[in-house]
């Protein structure tokens, strides 16, 4: 069971679906901290509602971004954080951040920092990404988990779903929709990653099969009793 | 009944789809063209089975493109061509070309050259995108009809449809799975064109509802006879 971190700038609905995802079992993992760099954010009270060590770090008038870094790294490391996920965080993660959470000899290559972005990466990377589809006049738009690199919204691609833009649709109903989307994918990605089936090769991330079940909760070959 | 011309450089499984379509009145027109730049294509042995107009205007050793483009546009212009489709025409129409084939006081905004290109634009324009796709570590890919401009790939978007890509994929079976979208994407696209259903508002695509069927043809409301 791996130990989660959670940044996170706003309401926190893709950290309820990762706490809700870690309380039901769909993710081998728990959160171990929510940091936001916002007071107030609506994540910090349902870390808290869902009993779960959060803190506020606000980012309000710092100047010196490496050193803000370094401080919320600092605070991961000593909750033992095996992997940082983005969730709503609104802020750039510094290159000294992206190194303290490289890949380890456990992670097949992966780095251990995940997004979730709402669009299918390569396409409306960076701000209002549904307002972008719009713009372009697209009919499928989507969301993205990838890992995080240097670049905006550039890093490997874990996992994507697409759903469809209406005629009617404005920015805050193709948002919603895609949304849920997150939702799904995201809890899910991070549960690749919790049980080693990711692999970095290249630009390409690899989802291996899941391991079988262990052979005492299987059922005996057919007449072997 | 719009009268269809196509332009193709390959083996014309698009255009089979287009001929298809009309023969199965799936799309409200005919193919009243088939032109290709390359002798020996085999899109012009489908034209030629399905019993459709066809020539080929070679292009190799052509300078000249706007002559050309000038040339190709004096045929379809002859055959009362009312839409333009391009189906794996692996040349650049130019400026002079789309200026024939732009909007007329029915097409509601609508250019008339229409081409579908195998990702889901603005992801991957240009060529071998199903081998940018894969490069990328994309999740998901697919294709998109849409209304041909000056710039590689960026016309406003008719219709997108998205497939995953698998693992295991190659170029050859990631373009598979894409072609027979294109298959079912491009006939549809081009029926809502052909019904007048499709209007250009600024870079978005409208596609209206189709239009009710003949009151002669409905069931009468219950209880009035």
């Amino acid at each position: 069971m791996i130990r989660i971190g959670v940044l996170a700038s706003g309401g926190g609905t893709n950290l309820q679906a990762i706490l809700d995802g870690c309380a039901a079992g769909r993710i081998d993992g728990e959160v171990a901290l929510v940091l936001s760099n916002v007071a107030g954010a609506g994540a910090l009270g349902r870390a808290a509602a869902a009993g779960a060590p959060h803190l506020c770090v606000p980012s309000r008038g710092t100047t010196d971004r490496a050193a803000y870094d370094r401080a919320l790294a600092e605070r991961l490391a000593a909750a033992r954080v095996d992997l940082v996920c983005l969730a709503g965080y609104m802020r750039i993660v510094g290159p000294g951040f992206l190194r303290a959470f490289g890949p380890t000899a456990t992670t097949r290559g992966c780095p251990r920092v995940l997004n979730v972005h709402p669009a299918l990466l390569p396409a409306f990377p960076g701000l209002h990404a549904p307002r972008q589809a719009l713009a372009a006049g697209a009919k499928i738009s989507g969301c993205t988990v990838h890992f995080v690199d240097e670049g905006t919204d550039t890093g490997p691609i874990v996992a994507q779903a697409a759903v469809p833009v209406e005629d009617g649709d404005t920015e805050e109903s193709l948002a919603a929709r895609i949304l849920a989307e997150e939702h799904r994918i995201y809890p899910r990605a991070i549960d690749w990653f919790a049980r080693g089936r990711l692999s970095l090769d290249g630009r390409r991330v690899r989802v291996a099969p899941p391991a079988p079940a262990s052979p005492a909760l299987r059922s005996p070959p057919a007449g072997t009793d």
